[in-house]
């Protein structure tokens, strides 16, 4: 699918509030207090006016890790070198980094897709799709060409349409690329109209002197390429970078199929900020997994009109959050697909509606 | 187990508090920033110290179900008859209760103990160790006796010891019984020295006659068998059920044998704030999975100085909120057991502290 097909798809995506409202009356019938699943009832609900399905049960859970460098790196935005990508991308494969405990543990299929790592690497069961080897220093320009963006992008609807061929139920994108908090701040303080100040989060033991820095290459970014919230495609190609260009890909591309998305941590969903302003209508189609303590996710959370499930005060990213969201919301899922009715439950009684309704 | 050799273990087991030290440690030696895995960090702590082990991994989570009648159930306090006891103690069994569907979709295993269901019941699989056929009325004296009671107790410390042989790693009670939300009300306004009105929620769409009648059938309780908090036992046989007694047992032994617990809702929340009357510091080896709209709930959590995980709104009972939390508990376990270290990783830079402080 071409990134246009998408966006028209998308376009069209009406939600199914009809069968959302079939699902919450559906819920009323199950042998339970009404309304007493609360939350997970909501989610069924919503999984409903996405898919169509009032028991939309939940199999196949997967995680696509996409990762990248960034030439900004080399701006001492981080502690450590850009080399971590390639480690923790392996890592991913090797079964050891928290995005693939995480996800094993809550039974998440993972992908890896390299669509931008610099230099040599070479890891079995990671797909190489690198557009380029890194992008460019966006303080001297634009980070990313419009085409690659582009490229970027289909390369992550790409392996979200196999995934979603291969029988998935719910994705999440996780993302890796050594100096991509710095990149995705600049992206939201485009699209959410916020100073360098505002989006920049202290992160962990980051220092002052590091954070100044930060702010700085994020307002040079801005003044050099100008980038505004009305041209997304661009603005992502001027500040982005490919695993970002990539993760606005796989949501598109779920969106497009409607198939629900859950939302990871601060970068994850700033593309998927970025995904909504490319494709308007694509927030429809996703959950929130969580909420961190940094001030630039829950702004964007609120920019995207997502409530998190829970806030465990995690910021890992690597689709941590978004492996135990999807866990829930499968529960969820399996609650409404599997539950008993009071016809079907054998809880034979004159008043059915008033059954239950208090233990 | 006897009950007095439940209670002098868990007066003798004091938490590993140089354990959770060490697990807090061991933490900042995994391949990710620093704290970034937040509260799943924190429950890592309280699992070493609680076992003693900084790699406590778990495997198998159990859920067990303990089912009772309660006399009190006759005055019209819930808008349904008793028979929906055996109904939906059945229906765990069966698989198709909210109860048995959560923790199937968690991968809890279940157990079903039938502890004092009134009338004829037999069902393949329940565990029949019924104490008597439902309570007595409190209104009229005491439930249980002190001797019945204990036999509760036992009986659910017996099944729990079970589970413990056969391997748990967390186990988390729920509980079925027409009633129990007013005679648990009724032992929460004995140990948190609250009116009948504090503890008195309106449940789902209960009236305000039939909350009235609630406050009313519990004043009278307390007024004709004048219990004590300093005489926790008492207290419980005056008030309390077969299955609230049997709940209490299960903490115990849980508490005995160093064995996590996941508090689950309102009335499992009650039992455990009086199993730490019964037995002090029991409290020590549980967690809070959620917060519900109950007051009563929070109210109960406070009591036991307990932060639940996460608040979905839910108010099932049957562990359901249990059975969620025990899976994101796992997770917790998994990532400090399974996730590498900087040294074992193969991220190899020069200064290890400071690798991945932030992305």
């Amino acid at each position: 699918m071409k990134l246009h097909e998408a966006q028209q798809k998308i376009k069209n995506n009406q939600l199914f509030i009809e069968k959302g409202q079939e699902a919450k009356r559906y819920q009323n019938t199950l042998i339970k207090p009404r309304g007493s699943l609360g939350v997970l009832e909501d989610i069924t609900v919503r999984l409903a006016e996405i898919t169509g399905q009032v028991k939309y049960n939940i199999f196949n859970k997967d995680v696509i890790i996409l990762c990248a460098d960034h030439g900004i790196a080399n701006h001492g935005i981080s502690a450590f070198p850009k080399d971590v990508t390639k480690h923790m991308t392996r890592g991913y494969l090797k079964g050891g980094a928290g995005g693939s405990v995480i996800a094993r543990a809550n039974e998440c299929r993972l992908t890896v897709v390299d669509v931008g790592i610099e230099g040599y690497f070479e890891c079995p069961g990671v797909i190489t799709r690198r557009v380029r080897e890194g992008t460019r220093d966006f303080t001297q320009g634009p980070a990313m060409t419009v085409e690659e963006t582009v490229q970027a992008i289909e390369i992550g609807m790409d392996e979200t349409n196999k995934l979603i061929e291969a029988g998935s139920h719910i994705i999440a994108p996780g993302e890796m690329g050594i100096g991509n908090t710095t990149a995705s701040s600049a992206l939201l303080a485009v699209f959410g109209d916020f100073t360098p100040e505002e989006v920049v989060g202290r992160g962990t033991l980051v220092n002052d002197e590091t954070l100044k820095r930060k702010m700085k290459i994020i307002a040079k970014g801005i003044e050099v390429n100008k980038p505004s919230k009305t041209e997304p495609l661009e603005a992502l190609a001027k500040l982005g970078g490919y695993e970002i260009a990539a993760t606005v890909g796989v949501y598109l591309a779920c969106a497009a199929n409607r198939v629900p998305i859950v939302v990871d941590g601060c970068i994850s969903s700033i593309a998927a900020l970025t995904a909504m302003h490319i494709a308007p209508g694509a927030e429809n189609f996703m959950f929130a997994s969580h909420r961190s303590a940094e001030a630039a996710h829950y702004r964007t959370l609120e920019l995207l009109g997502l409530k998190p499930l829970f806030d465990f005060n995690m910021r890992l990213g690597e689709a941590t959050g978004a492996s135990i969201a999807m866990k829930i919301i499968q529960t969820a899922s399996k609650a409404i697909s599997e539950m008993d009715t009071f016809s079907s439950g054998g809880v034979a009684v004159a008043d059915k509606k008033l059954v239950l309704e208090e233990k």
